[in-house]
């Protein structure tokens, strides 16, 4: 059997990277692209990474998923905000036995995929890196890297360590991609959120990097309050995030060179932000089983104010 | 017995508008001014005024406390900012029977004035005003004027209407100036600030005018949870205020003409901002009763760090 093909739905910061390492590697990869298309297909990727620069001079790349083939794995690293296209292009990319890995923040992703792809193994794979697209096909990965996977099952029940994942799990760690496996995904993206709830947030409403919130006593309080709102969200179904899991996180951010969230990016370059997946669906799954989160709510009211008034370009 | 003299701390939207109102209704009114002093002293006082404009070339002007006769009535209209200062000017201004007009935001100076002049009558007057200072002695007053008038007595018991709230209201309008008389200091302070708390705060933080926050259905609706906690904090001293009377600040609110909030405003011109007296002190009050107010706490949090990153020039 020759290596597993993979296609990249979203060529950016994420599907790039990732890709790119996999093309190096030597798996057959699949990029689709859309205002990039062009460039990407005349000078293929440049990747500016602290594990060493490479560029790949040539690339298959797509700007219309019906001229895909069908990959062995279909991977989904678009932003969330963009989801909405997934019903169209998904169907075109995909085989009986893909596998879907779905890179992306947030919760709800694989829930909608799983019911556009009803017969696919997906796989969830939570990224912990800081890469930045800087041009087109012209990706900077600054730091970290890692993946955790995790597979979705109907109402996220517990998978545990399924054979999908240590396939998938193989080739990333051949590309030399650092990976963890996870038996339970939505506590691993629950876990995910204790960060990306405050840190985005704030440094949206608050104009702010990390350091600058974290150096602020009362405003590092106010994270650690977040993250406690976070944990008991989790509580909803049946998740447990232990206090020392917080202070792990809090400290782990305090030793972090200073950081601009990648909402504050998507802010700062009026760029929709990631509203419904990182605060919409975690309110809402909290509050199905009562449970009230009254300052995530607000952060999440203060976003949708600032992005309301920023009258971004229409969709194309 | 001839008229009340009047003394005027602080030169400025406040008590420069309603100072002048009463010089000009021919009450022997002293200016006390920092840095407008010279301007003021040249050519006096500059009122544009919806209930028409007027000059007083000549003006009572000092720079120093101890140069100022000491008045019948010593109106308090510092920012509350400023507030460090008045033990050193107060006690130089002051007979055994002046009376205190204290025409500040928020809650805790009257107590605070309490401490420094043991003996005085001491009046809060809730300024229902739009008024902004455009310049040296120059006082633009944009819309209403109505001074809410309570005594305040130890612990904020009630004190019902006294003959210097009488006396003091009948110069007020004479002076033309709208007033109201109330029985319950505390209760008033805690009224006005479900008005100041959610728009004076979310103001500078989403850096908005009154009728963007209130056109956008979900800040509208943290708005109200706001109040609604404000009201929660008049609670923990047994002060009632009705959910009628939140509605009623809401669509009061709505029918304004776009306004910018005196915070934001301060925020604007790199001045301090009165996040003592309008959050800490009342976070403090309701906390000493046992009761958190989350969204109000995240709020005070938030401008705090807004604060601190403003690097304000040092205090004169």
């Amino acid at each position: 059997m020759g290596k597993r093909s993979y296609g990249i739905i979203g060529t950016g910061a994420i599907g790039g990277y990732y890709g790119a390492c996999l093309q190096k590697a030597g798996f057959p990869v699949h990029f689709l692209l859309r205002s990039d298309y062009e460039q990407v297909q005349k000078r293929g990727l440049i990747i500016q990474s602290v594990k060493g620069n490479f560029t790949l001079p040539q690339v298959n790349a797509y700007a219309d998923a019906s001229q895909m083939p069908p990959c062995d794995v279909v991977v989904v690293a678009l932003k969330t905000t963009q989801n909405h296209i997934l019903p169209k292009i998904l169907p075109k990319v995909v085989k009986d036995d893909s596998i879907i890995l779905v890179l992306q923040n947030g919760l709800g992703s694989e829930e909608d995929i799983a019911k556009i792809l009803k017969q696919n193994c997906i796989i969830g794979g939570l990224c912990f890196i800081c890469s930045n697209k800087v041009g087109a096909g012209e990706i900077h990965h600054l730091d970290y890297g890692k993946i955790t996977l995790a597979q979705y099952q109907e109402n996220y029940s517990h998978c545990g360590i399924t054979p999908q994942m240590k396939a998938i799990s193989q080739d990333l760690q051949t590309a030399g991609i650092d990976i963890e496996l996870s038996e339970d995904l939505l506590l691993t993206r629950w876990q995910k959120l204790v960060w990306n709830i405050p840190y985005n947030g704030l440094s949206v409403v608050l104009n702010a990097m990390t350091n600058e919130m974290m150096a602020h006593s009362e405003t590092r309080k106010l994270i650690e309050q977040i993250m406690e709102e976070v944990a008991l969200g989790a509580t909803s179904r049946n998740r447990i995030i232990s206090d020392a899991f917080i202070q792990s996180r809090l400290q782990h951010t305090e030793k972090m060179k200073p950081y601009r969230t990648s909402m504050k990016i998507d802010y700062d370059l009026q760029r929709p932000l990631e509203l419904d997946a990182i605060f919409a669906k975690p309110l809402q799954m909290a509050a199905s089983a009562g449970i009230e989160l009254p300052k995530i709510r607000m952060l999440y009211n203060q976003l949708q104010f600032l992005e309301s008034q920023r009258n971004l370009p229409t969709e194309i």
